[in-house]
């Protein structure tokens, strides 16, 4: 609602939330594409998306000026502007650390690899993984993060490790110069300014859910 | 920052990012415990959690008054407290609607038993995994939804199926009168007012760290 300071580059300005809105059109562009759908208005996109025709506009507008008035946008156009936008036209190397259940429900996660996200590398502690193959990948032991990040292989660091295993890694993945962490571990990570870690803590995404049911439950 | 408007309940006035760092604080008393620490102050709990002294009592603040000035929150308390605020005192049954991998993963996730949420049934649309057995749950058919719903075993319903299945199996539950949902499907589900949905959206997150990795790029 406030307005956009218009000194910052735009990438600065767009929010996480921001973010997460344009991968949500972007998906919805991805299916229409599939319908064969050649335009579609901001009050349709808004609709899939539970959000405002005015909304999408203020987030699309972020980054240039797209869609004719009355006409709306063209898909395969914006959904190609959204792909760079959000950094998807170039393939990003990520490391798994952990190998465990979460581990391997990320590795068969089918949006992990559509979306350009090449896992290159998979790291466990314990000595039974080590050697498996996954894929074409072999799991390697952990004691091995520096070498994997050394060889430039890692963008993005998933860090599927048990709570008080986790801000090691981090530490050891930053110094070879990671800039980018998704942690499913339940503990607030560390990391130098200009590092961006996104914390998935599904634990307490169900509180949130029950803190929810136990409100109504006090106040019906 | 802004003050808390006093007319509302407490439950109103706690948004999801509250209930969110509520649940970190919980998990580090938690570890506290294990460690055999009396006593915490909020500099500390603050420091465990990357936020401040002052957010920890803001967000306590909302449900009471916690904590000694000078001597800190007794951690047993707080934990028990939290535990309460958080709607952990008393199981929740959760169906788990899709048994693929994010189903799978979910069913071995230590922190959902440990945490309280019961897994009291299992769906999925595939024929070959209904009447398999997970733990002591046998898997059955997705077309069982309202029978589940309707023999009261169901407060949560996680959503592990793939988009275009979401929202109908959602429709179903909330006309069974479920109330709340942890939704995996890359969709935005449409539900009516009163009715919880949190979103985890693996393949957004990635998009978010994609962005902030770009975005660096381009600047330096």
């Amino acid at each position: 609602m406030s307005a956009t300071p218009p000194s910052l580059p735009p990438s600065r300005r767009a929010s996480d939330s921001t973010v997460r809105r344009l991968s949500l059109y972007l998906r919805f562009l991805e299916d229409f594409q599939a319908e064969g759908r050649q335009t579609v208005s901001s009050r349709h996109l808004a609709s899939r998306g539970s959000t405002t025709a005015a909304q999408v506009r203020k987030d699309l507008s972020l980054f240039g000026s797209f869609g004719k008035r009355g006409l709306g946008y063209d898909v395969p156009q914006l959904a190609e502007r959204l792909r760079d936008i959000l950094g998807l036209a170039r393939p990003w190397r990520v490391a798994l650390v952990g190998a465990g259940r979460i581990g391997s429900a990320l590795f068969h996660y089918p949006g992990f690899q559509e979306r350009g996200f090449q896992l290159t590398a998979i790291l466990d502690v314990a000595t039974h993984r080590v050697g498996e193959s996954w894929g074409a990948i072999r799991v390697q032991h952990v004691a091995d993060l520096e070498t994997v990040v050394r060889d430039g292989q890692v963008d993005i660091v998933v860090v599927a490790v048990p709570g008080p295993a986790a801000q090691e890694v981090v530490d050891r993945a930053v110094a070879g110069g990671v800039k980018a962490f998704l942690n499913f571990a339940p503990v607030s990570l560390k990391v130098p300014s200009g590092v961006a870690v996104n914390n998935v803590n599904l634990a307490a995404e169900l509180e949130v859910l029950s803190f929810h049911l136990l409100g109504r439950d006090a106040r019906e």
